[in-house]
């Protein structure tokens, strides 16, 4: 059982040295890596793992080909000002080759965290000689596995993998006491930027959490420009979140005339205080039908757009 | 190379004995049978037919199970309350036997066109003896045909079939030279009630035609239950169309705490003059939430729901 520290009670100095020197003790003279995946938790754990351990702390970023447009240079961005070195690796072949004629959203989920921890990041261990893997594993994240709700991909335990028996190596998991606000308080105190804090959530699985069907280069890339329209056009409404998913039926459009059987694009946006509940943000009519009308523009093949009319429960933030 | 008559150069005084007397010419002492859908066109139509034949026009209503809530009721009651009378025939089973296992649309399409010319109403000529059959096909079907947009089902042409070899009857058009405005203003002479007129636009398919994938009895109920939702809803709007369809995909909701793989409705309500162009409608927020209640508790299965927010081109007013 893990004891929680709240965000109120987290004294983010004596929470640092602690940990600083519990990551110091267990690696000792060796090495440790870690995957930057530029969410807050694994930005947090990065910049403690290498306050604790500076060069010997191997900081990867692995680019699945799920990204957002432009999000591997400003991840690496923000790090770069911050002097912590940051590797990109590019396993975008190897992801999309795992996918390949997955449609189910549960097998999909599966191959791109078997493709990860099995396949690209158990390589990048290997390669880098380290005995030590830092992970940002917080307390929601075991909550939420433990409720059924969805599987954490960074939760070891939920694959059957020993990693130490699996890859050589020990997993260390210094934010597990904390939940998100915890965590974030946390990184302002090791200077990571606001901007960084300002991203709204991502989910691991990346733009396949955002396709439903498979998810081919050409799909993520349809959905990656129309997330790029929708959170160019709803970041200044203080949402919760906000995405674009890519559906799979075909519905009936027209250009020039002649019938096009062409493609859908859903949007959501959020108004929630902690996820566990939400409501679709009250956005302006002349923005949506904006929205509609730069979304068909900006992604080749989709005819319709649509908005999220319903609340959580019984709907859910993400699609799949 | 059929000649218009607009809305305003039409004199219903005149156009009425006219096609009266052509349709009396016709079918001299024989007998005719005509479909009523209870759209615009095939009510007036039967009105028309009733007032040139009398008892020797024989009106069916199919019952195709693909109608809305309380819909064949409806109907039938216009007419009775016009001391026309209707025959309804009920043919659920024969159309749901005929899309079982179709998803294609114009596959969907074609089963339903087929079933009810060559299947149901064939059998309902036959056994009536008609010689003649009336259809309220108008100047709009054919360019829309022409056009390429949609395949209209009541122009036998586009189905190869010459009625009088393959069923042993003429067909007779007396609205051909008709558009909506015009067919409204001669119902409106022939004593249809506004109710009628009042209602929505409603596509040849029925409820099919908002249905993405099988069109199962379970499918149409469930689309069925939305569009009642939605038209209660939306009706004060002054919209020119609102409907409910049922999707295909699959999406992630949550109910008591566990994971359920759902449905999704998407709504769509237009405003349009004329259905060339059309744009969403702006439904105040209070109302799309309401809505999106509403339709996830009368539902089965329904986990989330969706307001249209492009616009007609490049989307089109139906989804299939």
């Amino acid at each position: 059982m893990v004891k929680e520290i709240t965000a109120q009670a987290l004294d983010t100095e004596s929470f640092i040295n602690e940990k600083v020197a519990e990551i110091r003790s267990a690696v000792g003279k060796g090495t440790a890596i870690n995957a930057l995946s530029g969410g807050v938790d694994s930005s947090v754990v990065t910049m403690l793992g290498h306050r604790a351990l500076g060069d010997r702390l191997k900081t990867v970023l692995v680019e699945n080909g799920l990204m957002r447009a432009g999000e591997v240079e400003q991840v690496t961005g923000f790090f770069r000002a911050l002097d912590v070195p940051v590797q990109v690796a590019d396993a975008r072949n190897e992801f999309f080759a795992a996918l390949r004629g997955l449609t189910d959203p549960e097998t999909k989920r599966e191959a791109i965290t078997q493709t990860f921890y099995r396949q690209v990041f158990g390589r990048l261990v290997k390669e880098s000689g380290a005995q030590h893997l830092l992970q940002g594993t917080i307390l929601t994240d075991i909550d939420e596995t433990v409720a059924g709700i969805k599987r954490q991909h960074n939760v070891f335990e939920q694959l059957g993998i020993d990693p130490e028996e699996a890859f050589g190596y020990k997993i260390l998991e210094p934010l597990i006491q904390l939940r998100k606000e915890g965590v974030r308080k946390l990184g302002e105190a090791l200077g990571l930027p606001d901007e960084l804090f300002g991203r709204i959530p991502f989910p691991g699985p990346g733009l396949a959490a955002r396709v439903i069907g498979e998810v081919t280069p050409e799909r993520v890339e349809a959905v990656r420009r129309a997330t790029e329209v929708v959170e160019a056009k709803l970041s200044g409404f203080g949402a919760f979140q906000y995405l674009a998913i890519l559906h799979e039926d075909r519905v009936t459009g027209i250009r020039e005339g002649r019938r096009e059987f062409g493609q859908q694009i859903e949007v959501r946006c959020w108004d929630s205080v902690d996820a566990r509940t939400a409501t679709p943000t009250r956005v302006p009519f002349d923005l949506l039908e904006q929205l509609g009308r730069e979304i068909v523009a900006a992604v080749p093949g989709v005819v319709s757009v649509t908005y999220n009319i319903a609340c959580k429960p019984p709907s859910t933030i993400e699609a799949i």
